[in-house]
Parts: structure tokens; sequence; C-alpha cells
């Protein structure tokens, strides 16, 4: 292991943290807050302590895919650690645990919540909480690679490890330029997002906070009642952006170099945009008896089928309520989750379309059995260690799931609110059902449940394995540690 | 396809039923019964019809996997019809739909019934109820190879697509033989359990019926409380052989051929013993409160998971009432299944031990991204085409049960009812929780949701996949008949 390197870049991470909590102390200012100074405190003192850690640069700067991983979730945990202690400081979360857990909430763009009443959150405190979520979107390292220069194949493991979906695709020959990209394209997109939010007459701080959420697919926004006050206009430009937010990016890079032909044969955004049209015509009749007429049906059913499926987690209307069919359908829509390549969490519609099509490739294998095929996707053949990561994927998520879902029931708070707390949590998602359903929060379960949580939540956005091999013992205990001899 | 071939199978298949009808015939004589007539008429029938079908041999008597899995999947649908009319036309159970549903809980050995009460029955029915599990436990098709000679490859196909498990075990180099074995050993385990429910002063019937129940891992019973009103010593008798019927039959044909190290040293059974040990234990201790002393938890906790595990479905208690932890692990226990090679279903000890290793070699891969390992079990390294295969199956699996909740939902009585339900069917248990726990029963159910689930027990029965086939359109449309010109 490369320590030295793996504490540089954990330095680096905090830096970037202390630079982006900035923002949050400037928005106290603007208001007045004297909260804002516990901002400007902690900004100050990350940024120091960032300095500090990355102050030398080592010698040997090669990441080989285990320090990927390990920095990967040690930056994670550390970003959401420090990010927790304003709201511990200026007790507007009284508990540790409970700020730890929005925090992780918050970067990992989960959005579950454990606030009875986010409005009572000062506007520094609020914007953070949002701004979080629109960070962990698109992810810290991948800001550092678009910011630092690194050694080769470095790069490469740093992304794959914090990266959406079954495979890492490099938009252009350098990963730097990639990363840039990414965030060009993020940026723009939020920005669009808030104009429109402003046209709708919504508040310019609310419509920043609101956009966020979106962005990185997250859901906590800075009402209560989530988005259900806002009006039909406000409720549809925001269904608008989460759809866009939960497609693969490489669409829009796609779009930018005008390779229109390509981007719009890309067959999990079509997938991706079926899945949702299917669910929203499901919903919309399954629930039209509740609203009575067909477009306030169709509204909330497309706000919620795309919150649902993107993971953001925004609420318009309390689904908890709605029928059984459209509540089994939005819980499976939880684990499809988004397209690779997007800030929306979940399996990912591309994990989805290649088991739906090795499944297929395994009936006609009966039926010939001599044949020898191979999926292909988008033209072109998926190789075999995509597939196999695939599955190995599916069968570490049915475990992690399993495990947690066991572990939160001790809590015995009936068995859809664990199910579905932890699947909103593992997916990234927020809301679940029932005691953690739209009109509730996680405030009420243990603190072992809570830290099974946040792993859940570290573990669905870092796609499993860096938050695993954090607890790989071969590690920690190197060879040389152990066969030393005492003398 | 073979079709002459197909028909002479299906043909011999009736001829079995028609005989095994005769035992309930002969039960109904024994008890005076003027139902014994129907099942005695029904029994004469099936055998002519059969008789007529398998007449003729077929010049070309090789079966590829296609047609073995095209009639295996028919034999079963055909078996379980005709299985279902003695109780339609005794009027005991007045819904055809609900014969056949009954019939095909049967023969799946799930065990899901759609009485209320079942011992409004008359001895005959109760026996022919009971005899389907034990027909159905191992296998119709493996009988028909132990009585009639095959060619070559065919009966390994026919075989492969009947056997529960990843990979088909031949035990001894003949087909022929091993299936004669299976049955030997089969036949010995219920004639001492009947022997050992006799000691415990079990009627002879209740005893044959019983043993049944169990060594099919079937559920059905004779009693409307399952076994809730019988003697511990009973209770604990039905746990042990609950426990053995879930075990690797080779086990037994080690211990038969006195090779006891390479019996004791099978992974699967170790580690199926070492889930039930573990699971005891938890749920033990989690309804301490319910039960007041460590004995009576002790024997509800080994019984439940005994016949949760190995798919029974018998119930010593309603263990719906329990608290959320035990529930919870029940259900995990449900998909876990028994061991490969035995009558239990689910989705089988042997399968999640693969896909634990296959997550241990990942994250050794993340480590050591060189090294190149190979998974092994029991000595021998697991080819890479069992590990696919058993990806396949828990893929196809998680569509199968996602596509059946789904349209279970639209009776809308609610999330934990409908998982459950298919949960409990499409792993051949028998009871689930809520509105088919172990105090109700699926009567209530919509005629869609009984197809939905009648096809997912027959899945969960015969591996998936030649339920799939049935309705692969390439199967039926065969190439000359497409490119047939109009003259």
């Amino acid at each position: 292991m490369n320590y030295p390197m793996i504490i540089n870049i954990l330095g680096h991470v905090l830096r970037i943290e202390g630079i982006m909590m900035l923002l949050p102390a400037l928005v106290g200012l603007v208001y007045q807050e004297s909260t804002g100074w516990v901002f400007l405190v902690m900004a100050v003192g990350l940024f120091l302590l960032g300095f500090l850690l990355s102050f030398k640069k080592p010698k040997n700067s090669t990441i080989y895919l285990k320090e990927g991983c390990v920095v990967t979730a040690l930056s994670w945990v550390l970003m959401s650690f420090f990010g927790a202690l304003p709201f511990y400081y200026t007790q507007e979360i009284p508990s540790l645990v409970d700020a730890f857990f929005e925090t992780v909430s918050g970067f990992t763009t989960t959005g579950a919540s454990i606030m009875p009443n986010v409005e009572i959150l000062c506007h520094a405190s609020q914007f953070w909480r949002c701004f979080t979520h629109w960070i962990g979107g698109m992810g810290v390292l991948v800001f550092l690679l678009a910011v630092i220069p690194m050694s080769g194949g470095s790069n490469i493991n740093l992304m794959r490890a914090e990266s959406p979906g079954p495979s890492v695709g490099k938009l252009v020959p350098k990963m730097r330029q990639t990363a840039r990209l990414l965030y060009l394209i993020y940026f723009t997109l939020t920005a669009t997002e808030v104009l429109f939010l402003v046209i709708g007459k919504m508040p310019i701080f609310d419509s920043i906070c609101s956009s966020f959420g979106t962005a990185g697919t997250g859901g906590f926004g800075v009402k209560a009642d989530s988005m259900a006050s806002q009006t039909p206009y406000i409720q549809w430009v925001i269904t608008i952006f989460m759809v866009l937010f939960g497609i693969n990016f490489n669409f829009y890079f796609f779009l930018l170099y005008k390779y229109f032909k390509k981007a719009f044969r890309m067959s999990e955004v079509r997938v991706y945009l079926a899945i949702i049209l299917g669910s929203i015509a499901v919903i919309t009749f399954n629930i039209l008896h509740i609203f009575g007429n067909l477009a306030t049906s169709f509204r909330h059913a497309s706000f919620q089928v795309a919150s649902i499926i993107t993971t953001t987690g925004f609420a318009s209307t309390d689904f908890d309520i709605w029928p059984e069919t459209s509540r089994a359908l939005l819980v499976i829509l939880m684990f499809v989750g988004a397209c690779a390549g997007s800030t929306g969490g979940g399996i990912k519609v591309s994990r989805f379309i290649i088991l739906v099509k090795t499944l297929g490739k395994e009936l006609k294998s009966y039926v010939h059995p001599k044949s020898v095929t191979k999926i292909t996707m988008d033209g072109s053949p998926v190789e075999h260690e995509v597939v196999r990561s695939v599955n190995v994927y599916i069968i570490t998520f049915l475990i992690i799931f399993t495990t947690s879902f066991l572990l939160v029931s001790l809590d015995n708070k009936g068995l859809i609110t664990s199910f579905s707390a932890v699947a909103a949590t593992i997916n990234n998602i927020g809301p679940g059902l029932e005691l953690v359903g739209p009109t509730q929060n996680f405030a009420h379960f243990s603190v072992l449940s809570k830290f099974v949580m946040i792993f859940d939540m570290l573990a669905g956005r870092l796609e499993l394995f860096p938050m695993l091999m954090l607890f790989h013992p071969k590690l920690y205990i190197t060879k040389p540690l152990l066969s030393k001899k005492v003398k």
C-alpha cells in the first residue's frame, strides 16, 4: 500500500472541501447569520489540515486499484465526518451520529433525513446540506482529477472506484479532460434548471438549493413537505430535470460534439426512457381514483417515477398511501436506478440490460446448444469481463442488502419499514415506505441501524467494492509485518 | 423437435400417474368411501390414455436438451391437471382452478393450500393430496428413468431438466441405476419416518401422510392446524426428518457405500447444517419472551427453521406473530432453500456457496490484480460453466420473482402478503406471512394471481428454465413453416 500517496490525496480532498465550505459561509454573511462563522472557521481549519497532509508530494505517486478503492472510501468517510461538524457545532442537529448520517446522506446523494422539519435550519446550513448533494453527485475525486495532474494509470484507478456503472467510459483520451468535460455538462445543466425555476417564481435561494438536490439526484430540499406545496409548473420542471440528470452523461457529450445519431441510438438511454414512460402509464391509471382527474394523476405519477428511478427522492405527494401496485412498482424502480455514468444511484439500467440479454442468450443456448453467441450492446460486443463484473455486482448487492435488512430488523419497526429503509439507503434514494415514507424521517432508528445505513449509503454510492475493501484484512496486515520475528 | 418422442414420454408419465392413483382408490376401499370409485375410474382412464400415447415407440428416441425441457414442463402440467380432476369430481374442491392450484402445489412440493380446513376431505383425497408431495419430491421423470431404458444421452437431458441444483451428479455411471438408488434411499428414509411417528402414537394413516409431506419437503398435512396440535415428540421427529430430507442425497449415497470421510466433508451439507444451527440460535432467543421457557422456544425455533429452509412449510405455531427479526430471518431462509440434490426447493445452499466464493475471489482480485484463482468446492475446482449457470439462475430468478410480485400486487392484498406469497410459491415452501401466513390460505387470490403462482411453483420446482422454454417462440415456429410459400 502506498500510504504516503493515500495521505496526500486525502489532504487534497480536505482542502477542496474547505474551499467549498466557504460558500455556505458566504451565504451566512449574506443573510447575516451568526452560524456563518462556524462554516468560516471550519473552512479555514479544513483547508489548513488538508494543506498539511498534502504538503509533501510523495516520490512514488502510483495508485493501484486497491489504493484507489481505499482512498476513495476514506475520502468519502472523512469528507462526511468533517462536513457534519458544522451541523453539530451550531446545535441544529444535536446528535453527532445524526449529523454524520445527514451528511453521508447528502454526499452520497441519498437524501434520507433525520430531520422532522428542515425549515428550522439557518440559510447557511440549508445551503450546505443541499450543496453536499451537488458535490457528491459528480464525485469529489472526479473533481480532483479535473484540477490536479496525476501519473498515467493512477487516475483511471481513482475514477473506476468512484464512477457509477459497470464500466468506466473515457469520453476523451485524456482523463483530466474527461473530468473537466463532465463538470462542465453538470454545471451547465444545473444552471439551466435554476433559471427555469426562477422563471417559475421560486425564490432564488430555494431555486439554487432545489437544483443542487435535483442535479445530484439527492433529494434534500428546503421545505418540510419536499415539493408538495410547489406549483405544477415547478413540479414539472423538476420532473424533467430529474430525468435529465439520470441520463448517461455520454449522451450529452455526444450531443455536444454533434454525434446525434450515436446519442439517440444509446440503448441504455432508450430503455431508461421506456421504463419511465411505461411506469408512469401504469401508475397514472392506478392512482386515478385518488386525484380524480388525469392531469393531476399524470403529474404526480411522472414526478414520483422520475424521483424514484433517478434515486432523487423528492416527493410531490405522499405516495405511501397509493395502491399496492403503484407502491410495488416504485419499490422495484428503487432497485433499477438510473443510467450508468449519470449522477443517479441504484443498480443501473445498463446492468439490467446486460442481465436480461444474458437470460436471452441462455434460453437460446437451450434451443441451439452448439451456437456460440456474444451479448452485444449499441452494436459492439459486451466483453466477458463486463458481464462477469455485473454478475458479481448483483451478488454482492444481494449479500449486503440481506445482511443490512436483518440488522435493521432488530429495531422491530415492521418488515416494510426495514426493507424499504435499506432499499432507500443502499440505492441512494431517500424516502421509503411506512415509517420512512415521504412524510416521515429516519431519526427513530437505533444507532446500530443508523451506522448500517451509513455503510449502505456509502456502499451504494461507491459501487459496493471500495467500502468492502476497507474491511479487507489483507490490506492492513502486510506480509513483512506478519513474518517479523521477535529478536 | 422430436414430437413423437415427446408424446411417447408423456404417455409413460400418464401411465405411471394412473398406476399411482390406484393407491388412493385402495385407501377409499379400506375406509369404504364412495369417492374411492372416482380415483379408480380416473386411474384406469389415465392408464389407458397413457397406454395409447406411448403405444408406438418412435424410431428416433433421441432427446436433446430442448426436448428434455419441454417434455419435463409438459409432464408436470399434465400430471397436475389430471391429478386435480378427482378433487373436482368429488366436489371437495368445487373450483377447477383451485383444484389445479392445489395439485400443482402438491406435485411441486410447495404445500400452499387453497383449503381453509383440510379435515373435510375424505381419506382417499387426503392420501392423494399428500402422496403428490412424495411423487413430486423425487420427480416423476427420475422414476421413469428408473423403470424405462433410454438411449445414451437422452436420460441425462431429462434428468438435467428435473433435478434440483446447479449440476447433475451421477451417483453411479449408469443413469438408470442412479435413479433407482435415489428412489431406494428416498423410500427407506420415508419408511423410517413412518415408523418413528407410529412409535409416537400417531395414527398410521396420519403417519404415512405426514411422512409423504416431510419426505417431499411439501407441507400438506392432515390437520387444519398443520403440526401445532402434535406432541413435542412428534414435532421433534418431523423436525429431524425435514432436515434429513433437505440434505444432498449424495451424502446418503456416500454413507451407503461407506465413504464416510467423503460424506462428512461435503461442504454443502456442513454449511446447510451451520445455517440451520445459527438461525435456530438467533430465533430461540428472539422468541424467548413469547414461550417463556428455553425448551419450548428451542423446539418451535428448530421446527420452523427446519420447515422453512427445507421449504417444507409445516408449522408448529403461528410464526407470523413472531418478532420482526425472526420473521425477516425466516423470509431470507425461504430463498436460501435446502441442499442441491435433495427434495427441497429454494435457490439451494450450494448456489450460495458458489456466490459467496465468487465475491471472495473478486475482492482478492482487487488486492492482487494479476493473480488468477479458481473457485474450489470439496477440493475440486468449480467449472466456469457451473459458476456461469449459477449467475444466470439468480438473474432469471430475480426477473421471474419481480414480474410475479408486480402481477400479484394487482390484488391489493398488502405488500408483505404479495411478496411472501410469491416467495413461498416460487421457493416451493407453502405458507408466507400475513394473509398467507400459517393460519391462512391462498383461496382469496384472484384467478390471475393463482395462475401466476401456479407458474411460479412449477418454475421453482423445475429450476426455472423448462417452464420458460414452454413460452419460447422458436420452439414452435420451425423454419420450414415460416418459409413456406403460398402457391
